[in-house]
């Protein structure tokens, strides 16, 4: 019979270790075995692999948790998902789907008979086979193993919206140590019982990093309790390392839970949102390579660090075979597995049917349950430009109107994160309807906070990538808005999160899912507020290291090129899309046909501030981004007005991989077209929003190349007006015509004199600023053919 | 008389609200006025500034425990420094250090009158003048505001081996939401009262960010109080609104804290280190924007995120002239500073004296402070190298003996500092001398585990990124070992550590300070054990975004090198050292002298390896980086094989900023040795670390950069063997023949026949791999000319 406190009865019991049990085999053996998977043979050095490589500490654990989760899910018919963050329980979660038959299913090589184990063994950390952590290749995961502090985020990000869900999350207790992972715990702040799903974090503390203690296990009880309590949790303890006592209290546990979180979400969906909940969690303290081999070489090995990685690396050394025989026979391989090496039946009966097996959530392949969004017309918000530069306007506030809409027609798969700056960056129309996202404490003279917010805001942009590519990687669409500088926060994510849709796209069972949409604003040349600290337009540097088949990176120049851009952002599968713009106001270049032309080329010439209609420039003047667009015309301005013979074209470029050769990038243009815009011999001065020699970068090979000259942020600025913040860099007007002076020698004579003009003109404008703290009032007397 | 509850007489009270409010008037004087700075005239629009920037939110709390502070160290002679994490709270930094005398010691300008008020006032956030935040131009700051996360990092790391310091540090409640300063609190697991100062830690709850609330100020007192007894702090309680309540409560809860403190540093420092202290910290709990105006326009403003920043934005509105010039007058400023401007000398000598004013203290501009360290003699731990590629070393094992050697020859000034790696990196040999510090619980059977380590070890690359810029600031030594890929989680720290550097190469005042030591290890080309996720050589670039003058990039070939490299950085001041070394067993190229006259060089010709002598070479064959000169070396011996007539020339690259020209990093090599080297007509190939095209904007303007082609790492590969990576990203000894093959069009047909074999070669090794996991036993006899 059994009780609350011993729910398994003695069949039950023994079932749910048999899995265990087989899951922990199948663990030590995708680590060390190369053949001779059901150990039918005496084991020797022939049947274990050359390079023994590997993480058996976390395992077992991983498992355990594993099969009590599968309980649950089996006993209630509930919709779970697996968030493992240890990074290297690979073959605990490649052990389980392969138990639950979900491997065999999405890899027939890797059937469930002997050779197919023989496979499952040999793949692990093998050339050409799997790696050590949970990838994109292990069913159910959506968390990258390796990086460390992203799992709970990703766990939450899966929850929201996603209201019959529970998302398991083993934190292990390294990764707590990580600062994204430590505040990544505040999310109960945001999760509302209504309409998202449940977070069940299970703190798995087993004492060791790779070589040194862990935090989490070294403080006292009290302080633990006391630690997530404060967090905002109901913390539940499972430890020991007695298997049987530890079943018992893990199944015991896991039914409160379970019945603790349905009350909370039963309450709230019965009678409405009251206050924040103090969701439960479990902390789990079990010893390291936990049913491991107890001591090597004389040193203690289960429950200790040197159970991190191969209990036994080299196993030449006399009686390191027979540990491994005796660790892999005490999992009693033949009541697990028939001689043709098919699991039990009466242990394969454990696994829950069809999508409720975790390593086949639909969930977990978001893909698969992704709706494409409600699209509302951007040409409804398009700003009138009856001539270019004719009308100012800030590009990011219009933005944020065709994102209110789409907030508005998407109630339940669209969310909008940023730490505290949709404001800021100017996208206020958003709040027309809907809240910032808070399940805490709200005070009148709140504004616009609410619990059933879709503006996701925390102060931490690790948070909001985290939740973003929770959501994203689940099935649903999201926009991140973050000042440009501090994108930097999350280059490592990014990095996660590129090489994952990389890999993805040679996985065919993982079906493509929104792109990651990035809007940096607040960018390096208008930092009127801030100063030094907040001048780094290094991001695309970095983005463009990934492959060229995940990433995008978009300039537009105005707010009609920036609703095109976002548009078909939104519309775009497995990518990761960077958009600058800025939110000041600012000119307007494009009426919205002409600005959905050039979007749609990407890159292309403005024949209205050109002047070499018919025959070829003299000078090419091109730019990218914003603010150098505004510099770039300005200086033509000045340019048609002192040489208005000078034949020069005027490029712009929205598109920044259209600069890169086709062979380096999808959207790169022939070379045949680039020289055509570019021309093979004339002057190219190129204003760029970032640092000037990326520009180089992507053109090295390009005909002309040698004649190109880029003006770009170089590091220089602080706290200053716009117009002195370009002056500072060289990227300013008069700097971009005295660029074009030096390179056109036939203007002769009349350029000594146009140059010192300009010089007089800039030492004015530089002289107004230090005494006025201000730019002088913007010449809106543009000069175009 | 005065209490334990009311520890101040009404004199000493009215005397610190006066400092308080002079503070407050200096600040909104900052923000608002352009002239007019003892409002001896009514106020008019012509004394406000045009563009009205700053934030005024956080700014008199920051105050209110700056003239607390001021209390405390008078009364007891304490030293101390303020670590100021709310970002903007620039205005209360630059009061305080004002009103102290600093300002005017170092800004003489700005002198402690009328005239220098006017100029303090006009200078902030004003072209040419500082910025909002607090800065490097900020006397006692050792904390850029702006980007938020690290003030606990860099308070504790300024603790670190400062036995006599209180380190008194504010985190505002925006800042709390980071990850990194959610981890941070732990750093308390690794404090020794006995031989490090005291971290007094200061939540300052204002409640909103810059639009938003915060996720602290809205949970409840218990969870609040839960959470930092979770954290291991003793948490004391200052909550209110009413200035005069206030002022008893903070100065008594002061008196407590410091009380505290000594006691439990007198405690270990008498009788022992024993059991990891339970430090206190304060929760600060005030308006945001306190004392502000209590509306603006009918909005509610004092208390509320209106006053994040510039409550009365728009001057010209009517009544906000009105409101201005009341707020400013509420502070009563006709006693609190003199008709000259000059302070009321009762309020100045509020201020400690000298060094223990918190603006002036030595510690906050460490270089004063800097002892250069004691080196050992690094050819000591030279590698004998009998011929090139005659004999095996682990670059970074032998590097860690010389590490060791550091941290015994200076025992209070160099710490190493890394996320759980520094064994894994095979920096083994510091354990010989030290443990991994910890004063949280030990157990037996830990290994280098002690309360007096000087090995610095969390799984938190923010953590330790902070403690050693903390570390540095303050005048002391040390090196970060981290696995390269993840590196990249500190680039945003990164940026601002650079900029910091950058901005204090011109303030005279700020003396310099030992450089950041990076060493990267496990790097992208040996990931045995791991996958695609921990693959990227991407810090570099990143890195040479900043400013030349503060960054350099090492990529030392083998163990000779690599040691020399380590001296001449650890030996440097104010730059930031990236250096990147493989941990493997590898051949070892240069003997220690031939290291040493390398490594001073940076770049040069391998002659040994080389056969055009005397004669200009057919090919050049480049490298840079262990593995790709590694795999050069590989491919020249099968060129000699080959080819033996073919005249080509080795170029190993240490010092990567040779590349560039000279007038973009003072490392570079004018035009004319560059040709000499990489001639100017020959085909170059270039085997490279990190991503290829790096070497391509480092070089795009020389001469032979048409004819340069590089190979690097292109984000190909996962967990398999070090040749399979390198064969995955083309850069194996195979593919650098057939690209010299392609490139010599005089081999002929000899040359069809070579690529043929060199073919074959490279299926036999693929084959091998793919049967045994792992690869051909390596071939070492080297063909030298």
């Amino acid at each position: 019979m059994t009780t609350a406190t011993q729910p398994l009865d003695s069949e039950q019991l023994r079932k749910l270790d048999a899995w265990w049990r087989a899951a922990n085999y199948l663990s030590v053996g995708q680590i060390y075995l190369y053949d001779n998977p059901l150990l039918k043979e005496p084991l020797s050095l022939a049947h274990i692999k050359p390079r023994l490589l590997g993480h058996w500490g976390t395992t077992p654990g991983l498992s355990f948790i594993y099969v009590h989760l599968n309980r649950v899910i089996k006993d209630q018919d509930l919709s779970m998902i697996y968030v493992a963050g240890p990074g290297h329980g690979g073959p605990a979660m490649v052990a389980n789907a392969y138990l639950e038959g979900t491997y065999s299913e999405v890899y027939p090589n890797i059937a469930q008979d002997e050779d197919g184990m023989r496979r499952l063994f040999k793949q692990f950390s093998f050339p050409g086979g799997i790696p050590s952590h949970v990838a994109p290749e292990t069913p159910g995961s959506i968390n990258e193993g390796g990086e460390l502090g992203y799992a709970l985020s990703h766990a939450f990000g899966a929850a929201f919206d996603n209201p019959e869900l529970i998302v398991a999350c083993v934190v292990g207790d390294g990764e707590a140590e990580t600062g994204p992972m430590a505040t990544s715990w505040h999310s109960n702040k945001f999760l509302n019982p209504i309409h998202d799903g449940a977070v069940l974090p299970i703190l798995h503390l087993n004492g060791y990093k790779i070589a040194g203690p862990t935090v989490l296990a070294r403080i006292p009880r009290d302080e633990l309790e006391a630690l997530f309590k404060g967090y905002g949790y109901a913390p539940y303890f499972v430890e020991g390392d007695d298997p049987m006592t530890m079943h018992q209290l893990m199944a015991a546990t896991l039914d409160t839970v379970v019945a603790e979180i349905q009350r909370i979400q039963n309450d709230a969906r019965a009678f409405g949102f009251d206050t924040r909940p103090r969701w439960p969690m479990i902390i789990l303290r079990s010893p390291k390579g936990w049913t491991g081999p107890e001591s090597v070489d004389g040193k203690a090995t289960e429950g200790t660090f040197r159970s991190h990685q191969v209990p036994m690396a080299d196993m030449t050394r006399p009686g390191h075979l027979k540990i491994l025989e005796d660790w892999l026979r005490s999992y009693r391989p033949e009541e697990l597995f028939d001689a043709t090496g098919k699991l039990n039946a009466e242990i394969a009966a454990l696994a829950p049917h069809g999508e409720r097996r975790m390593s086949a959530s639909p969930h977990a392949n978001g893909g698969l349950l992704l709706r494409d969004l409600r699209m509302p017309d951007f040409r409804d918000h398009a700003v009138a430009v009856p001539s270019p530069g004719g009308v100012d306007a800030e590009a990011t506030r219009v933005q944020g109107r065709f994102i209110r809409d789409l907030v508005r027609l998407n109630p339940d798969n669209f969310r909008v994160f940023s730490p505290d700056e949709t404001a800021s960056n100017r996208w206020d129309a958003v709040f027309e309807v809907t809240d910032r996202c808070s399940v805490a404490q709200i005070l009148t003279g709140d504004e616009h906070v609410g619990p059933d917010g879709r503006v996701m805001e925390m102060l931490s942009e690790h948070q909001c990538e985290g939740w973003l590519e929770g959501y994203l990687l689940t099935g649903r669409h999201g926009f991140f808005s973050c000042y440009e500088a501090f994108i930097h926060i999350i280059d490592s994510m990014f990095n996660q999160h590129a090489k994952w849709l990389k890999v993805c796209n040679h996985i065919p069972w993982r079906r493509p899912i929104a792109s990651l949409n990035y809007l940096l604003s607040s960018h390096v040349w208008r930092q009127d507020h801030n100063g030094f600290s907040h001048q780094d337009p290094g991001f695309i540097d970095h983005v463009i290291n990934k492959k060229a088949a995940v990433i995008r990176v978009y300039l537009p120049p105005d707010a009609n090129t920036l609703l095109s851009v976002t548009d078909h952002c939104l519309r775009s599968r497995n990518y990761i899309n960077v958009i600058v713009a800025g939110k000041q106001s600012a000119p307007q270049w494009l009426d919205m046909d002409a600005a959905i032309k050039h979007c749609t080329a990407g890159i292309g010439i403005w024949p209205w501030a050109s002047n070499d209609q018919g025959s070829e420039p003299e000078v090419v003047m091109a730019c990218a981004g914003d603010v150098p667009t505004l510099e770039t015309l300005a200086a033509v301005t000045l340019l048609h007005e002192h040489f208005p013979e000078l034949k020069l074209r005027v490029i712009n470029v929205v598109d920044l991989m259209k600069l890169q050769p086709p062979s380096e990038h999808p959207h790169g243009l022939s070379d045949r077209e680039f020289d055509l815009l570019f021309t093979t011999d004339k002057p190219i001065i190129f204003a760029y929003h970032g640092y000037p020699w990326l520009i180089h970068r992507l053109t090295y090979r390009r005909t002309n190349h040698h004649n190109l000259h880029v003006r770009g942020y170089k590091e220089e600025g602080t706290t200053s007006t716009p117009f002195d913040t370009v002056v500072k860099n060289d990227l300013d007007r008069f700097d971009l015509v005295a660029d074009v002076i030096d390179r056109v020698p036939r203007l002769g004579p009349q350029a000594a004199y146009a140059k010192q003009a300009i010089r007089d003109k800039l030492i004015e404008h530089q002289q107004y600023i230090a005494e006025h703290g201000e730019d002088l009032p913007e010449v809106r007397d543009w000069k175009w053919v």
